[in-house]
């Protein structure tokens, strides 16, 4: 992770291809596109390849170099920083949400979660340099391109990380159960916020938890399972919207 | 999928093993426990496995029958019926929702729905017997033994299905992004109701469509990404929890 600013990535998919392509914020290495596929058809990534270097592969060719997760024909290789280190003032008067992962270490739920947060007009995710997935593969395939233009912020110190934030106006909402937790829905989330969620295993650390002003819990309704993380990160975040759509 | 009530299926972790030994519903085959584990060590294990036949590997033999996917130190064999073909009549006369799925062909998001499902207290998921992703061990261990507790109903014909939901006194509610969409927010869920969702790629199919009394649209608020089919299920089911707890 580190080193994740040297390393060279692979951006697959169509959508992530054009999103990717039309940031100017990465190196684009090279382009593979399969010949007579859906991408090389596609008008936009004609137009977004122009300035770039481009191999167009037969099927042998294309699938020995990659032979999992869905390319839909293209794939596209870049370097450049996919996070940042520090976090910047967010002078935006109006409403800020940023997500803070403690200790979310599953590369698929991590992924997912970068592409919720996309959707639901998060302003940025934070998490921890130790003890989060590192920025995989996998992770940029599960978000489908949001990685471009999510910010992720990767601090040395989350829980000081969020201390900032709080002293710049920020309320800070974990989602925990605990016996003084409101229902999820009764929580505001208008004006400056931080939602934060812990692992699955082991929930948001003590340190992280202080942190708060607000806790959220979102009851089971089921006789056996707890939610997935990224499911739970759903469920907050829109309502969270429902909320700003209200007002 | 035809066979798969003569299958035998694999269970792995101890939430999913407890919800699948706690149930009546399956004739429980084998136990492997790791030697050693949380499995081994857990009371609730312990009580359950009393009657079966339960074999206690070291590292290397329980490894080698289970390299992929956590286990947590145990993996219960099991075979019986994982899904009904037949709708039950629903006298309930409170609030029941199904979920129906029209051609999810994922493994990962069926699992995924699975388990936000259970949590968002469904009744049950319908889907048809064509194009759904067949429920293999990926669907189950995804689901972390929601499965065992979620009436799943697998259709000949699910328009028709519906339909028999719809004289039933169900109202339909498709997720669809089109001009006559009302916000998620703005649907009653109350009452008797079937919420639609569609494959990421191709949407509700239009005979499935035409069943549908509502239509709802989730925004999105990102720069490019759509959003994960189950990341939208969690969205509208607890949209309706909240409704719920609400009246």
């Amino acid at each position: 992770m580190k080193n994740s600013n040297n390393k060279i990535f692979i951006c697959k998919g169509v959508n992530s291809a054009i999103a990717l392509l039309q940031s100017n914020r990465f190196d684009i290495i090279n382009i593979d596109i399969l010949k007579d596929s859906r991408a090389g058809r596609e008008q936009r990534i004609k137009d977004l390849i122009k300035d770039h270097f481009v191999s167009y592969l037969n099927k042998g060719e294309f699938y020995k170099k990659f032979n999992e997760g869905r390319t839909q024909g293209i794939a596209v290789e870049f370097s450049g920083r996919l996070t940042e280190n520090i976090l910047p003032s967010f002078k935006k008067s109006s409403d800020v949400c940023l997500l803070a992962l403690d200790q979310i270490e599953d590369p698929q739920n991590f992924g997912q979660i970068i592409r919720t947060a996309d959707c639901a007009g998060v302003d940025g995710i934070i998490f921890p340099q130790h003890h989060s997935a590192p920025i995989t593969h996998t992770v940029l395939q599960v978000s489908q391109g949001a990685f471009v233009n999510m910010p992720l912020y990767q601090l040395t110190n989350l829980s000081q990380g969020i201390n900032e934030l709080k002293d710049n106006g920020f309320w800070i909402i974990g989602l925990e159960n605990s016996i003084d937790s409101k229902l999820w829905h009764e929580v505001d989330y208008s004006g400056k916020t931080v939602i934060v969620v812990g692992s699955e295993g082991r929930g948001i650390r003590q340190k992280t938890m202080n942190n708060c002003d607000f806790k959220a819990t979102i009851p089971m309704r089921g006789k056996t399972s707890s939610l997935n993380v990224s499911a739970a990160v759903s469920a907050i975040l829109f309502e969270r919207q429902r909320q700003l759509n209200k007002d």
